[in-house]
């Protein structure tokens, strides 16, 4: 027997798309449903066939026993003000927004009868949409999951089953703590991997014909759609502030190095970062 | 026929091994010689069983009508002045270093009778080693020659044919135009991601289990040899230097935008470095 009675997933871009995928290959629910704001996404999302297709958010939620809101972070509250009018007594809400404690503040806007589960599966890429979707998208990847401890046991149950069976490696934290970690091994890089994309591309040298993997991976999550990561960043802004100071502390040690032609120095700092890089590839 | 008589690989890890294998496949010369300083590396290259290995380097030369001298940038200078007694008159050089001001330069204690021809091979890895050798690696990949002009024509068409025949695309520059664009383009991008790598390792945040491809993929890079690219970093250090301050004034710009909530700059910033990774995947 399935899991849910009916799951409605509210916006339906790359993560909300592989949900319905997901839940519908697994068979999480006896039915799925679906709201996005864009007509074109609508098309995609009618075209997988396994969800009801709503253009009506609160209608789209009516009657499900679970919503997975994935609007992008800076949309939270108005959808979770959009859907309200819909949610049915005792229907949990989660959702899979990057930043957890932002959002969590926002989830007071929820009706009293609905609990809220903050999730954030650490899945997606630089191609957003719904037609990059995939059914496996979550199988085996890390998802944090940020409950208050004030919550219903019984709704944290159901959030915990909902993302577990849709293949994720569960991560129980607090808000803050994920948006400090999510900050460093996340938002930052994204950050890092902007600058450098803009720094490279003024230099005098740049020619895109020499190119190679390096500053392919180095740069490849700069490709990412600019309002969805603008609203992580502003959400986030501190742990990810302090981030980036320290990287530009970094970079200028290793600038001034190469400036001085202090050798041991250079080593040193290339050698250091050279162990901890390879240590993110051995297991914990 | 061969186009060569005998092909002698100097320094054999990642570069000259796949040299060698490539070399033996494609029947580039009636036998092939390689050296390496290294008892373990002789080994690797003695398993290859494709060349006849030398622990001495002026003897691994004697003979070849093509030396081609893959050791590091630092060392090139060393190894130009070792394997000289051992050149036969008129035995062309070439070399895979990743700077070639400094290399041009080291190649003036050459032989007045051994024509030198510069080039840079667009390929390579954070694996180094013979071990990690690959036939196929220069399949069409970018192989930067650096003439400069004075060379004899012939030595300069012979080191046109064995890059070409190892199945590189070639692009010939002058050293100095060379060095600014590899800074831009492969220098720098390592100093970023190694200055990425030391930042979010110090994060309170840093955690191992979470980190996903996006932080992978930016620091990939930097598990490269220190030695390796210490020797490439003070060899280019003008070009690299002006491109890590430029990086650190957009690592800053982007951090003041979010520290002060600047929605409008964020975004311009985000979009315009998206725009142009997503035009690095574009064709010329």
């Amino acid at each position: 027997m399935a899991s849910f009675k009916r799951i409605a997933v509210v916006g339906a871009g790359l993560i909300g798309g592989s949900i319905l995928l997901a839940a519908a290959r697994k068979g999480l629910a006896a039915s799925l449903a679906c709201w996005s704001r864009s007509p074109g996404s609508r098309e995609t999302l009618r075209a997988f066939g396994v969800a009801e297709v709503f253009d009506d958010a609160a209608a789209c939620v009516r009657g499900a026993d679970l919503v997975v809101v994935t609007t992008p972070v800076d949309a939270s509250e108005a959808t979770f003000l959009a859907i309200s009018p819909g949610l049915s007594p005792g229907a949990v809400v989660t959702d899979a927004g990057s930043v957890k404690s932002a959002i969590l503040a926002a989830a007071r806007r929820l009706p009293a009868a609905n609990p809220f589960v903050g999730a954030h599966p650490m899945a997606g890429g630089e191609k957003a949409g719904a037609a990059h979707a995939s059914a496996r998208l979550f199988e085996g990847r890390v998802c944090f999951l940020t409950p208050t401890g004030a919550e219903d046991p019984q709704a944290l149950a159901a959030a915990r089953r909902f993302w577990q069976e849709l293949g994720s490696v569960l991560h129980e934290t607090d808000a803050a703590s994920h948006d400090e970690i999510v900050a460093a091994i996340s938002h930052v890089p994204h950050a890092a991997a902007s600058a450098l994309m803009l720094a490279v591309m003024e230099q005098p040298g740049f020619r895109r014909f020499a190119v190679g993997a390096g500053l392919r991976d180095t740069t490849r999550i700069a490709a990412g759609e600019e309002n969805l990561w603008l609203g992580i960043m502003l959400a986030n802004s501190r742990h990810i502030a302090a981030g980036l100071r320290a990287f530009e502390i970094r970079a200028a040690e290793i600038r001034a190095a190469v400036e001085t032609g202090d050798a041991a120095t250079l080593r040193r700092l290339l050698a250091e970062a050279r162990r901890a890089r390879q240590n993110l590839d051995r297991s914990e």
